[in-house]
């Protein structure tokens, strides 16, 4: 008889901040499979007994790796065995759970999809910063910062007009290069004195959040991953003028951030 | 001494979506004040000793009733209590946390954000649809049904050209009158063939889901509350053709609705 596969959330990082299904999950389960980014304490909580394997994609070989992690998961599940297939967040945004889905019902394995917190909204919990406003900020746009590919199928969004719509954008940032995702956003209409928050590795206890402009954002340097940027009006309400309310805020850019030397003539690098 | 308000999202519905934080905090704390959203199994898991308000809001007096959210929030803190706002989903969206972080701020009172699991991430996850497809989806838009008020303040943000540009859009509507919410949206810029799914009541034992056009969806009748309506191409990855695997699977619209052409063998079939 075959198994079944649970396709979790892990959440944003914080071991509390785990859903109470996902844990009776990993009590239960036979074999974890896990993504880089879910954390010791978390992997900890799994039945002792429950094969582990870190799945993780490393760079350069990353449909290989999702190959694999289909069939390991497809072959678990025909043994028997109760996979819980463990994401950082939430499965459905971001996490390719869409093609492991999709290799599980080509293959018959019973599955089952349980949500999580997904790091925007970690990420907005910890800088207090609401990412609707009544009247003022209506919607959410959440999008990666690997937005604007050079495959051509797809028309970049008109950031400006959403900003002017009231919509808030969280943007899940690679941690490098803040000049390069700052100068996509300014390619997509979004000008540089807009408000925003970087909040980097939310609700673990190196969290960090910050609040500046984009323009300020392109001229920090590497900051550590993960991290979520908030644009937006909203940004401006975050516990950014709160600091002695609560310690754990910090600033970790430079006060007079280094310049990183600037596109020529305002390029774009797509790359 | 002050006590403290944690603004909590209480998740989805099933009470086994809530965080383990959550459920911490509602065991510790004097006094719970929830939303109408929230269901009595989560409540019930509060403290014995905790005092219980039900703050949802009726109709015809949101501002009294939020001003009234606010001044309890802060008088049961200044007597040194716990206080859980418990809110439906997470508190950072659509539901006026903004509000009460400022109205906690001014008044001094210590707080923190807990987030929840929102309900576009659970209906997805009911539904088995990822919202976002490596190369075909890359962002979430996520806005309520009363985004096209007649204040005029804000255009219109294009949902034609976002949803083009590979953005699913995740709507919180209200339960009634989906020929409403559908003209909203083809003003906006969808075309009535535009694949969608809806889900109602994700996560609870009454859980509804169904794959159609918005223009299907238009003729159909009051469905049940509270409802995510998912819109775009990877609508068309659900479960709507796996009916056999989960009897939970139904559809609650009128036969004659059109139906939105499946994939086979995950290929997405754009006819």
């Amino acid at each position: 008889m075959n198994g079944k596969v649970y396709l979790v959330g892990a959440g944003p990082g914080d071991p509390e901040l785990l859903t109470l299904k996902a844990l009776n999950l990993l009590r239960q389960a036979d074999a974890v499979l896990h993504d880089d980014l879910v954390s010791p304490e978390i992997l900890g909580m799994a039945s002792a007994k429950a094969l582990r394997y870190d799945v993780g994609k490393r760079s350069g070989q990353k449909s290989t790796r999702q190959g694999a992690i289909h069939f390991l998961m497809i072959e678990l599940a025909r043994q028997g065995l109760v996979v819980v297939r463990l994401k950082g967040g939430d499965p459905m945004i971001f996490g390719r759970g869409g093609e492991e889905i999709q290799a599980l019902r080509q293959a018959g394995i019973e599955f089952e999809v349980v949500p999580g917190v997904t790091s925007a909204l970690a990420a907005a919990a910890a800088a207090e910063i609401s990412l609707t406003m009544r009247d003022t900020a209506s919607s959410l746009l959440i999008m990666t910062g690997h937005f604007a590919k050079d495959d051509g199928n797809h028309p970049l969004p008109d950031l400006r007009t959403l900003l002017a719509a009231g919509t808030t954008i969280a943007l899940y940032m690679p941690g490098s290069e803040p000049n390069v995702t700052v100068n996509k956003l300014v390619a997509a209409g979004l000008g540089r004195h807009t408000p925003c928050a970087v909040i980097s590795r939310a609700t673990t206890p190196n969290q960090q959040v910050a609040v500046m402009t984009l323009g300020a954002l392109g001229r920090t340097r590497t900051h550590a991953k993960p991290s979520i940027l908030i644009i937006g009006d909203v940004a401006r309400l975050s516990r950014y003028d709160q600091v002695r309310l609560n310690d754990v805020f910090s600033l970790p850019f430079p006060a007079q951030a280094e310049v990183v030397p600037q596109p020529k003539n305002g390029a774009v690098n797509h790359g």
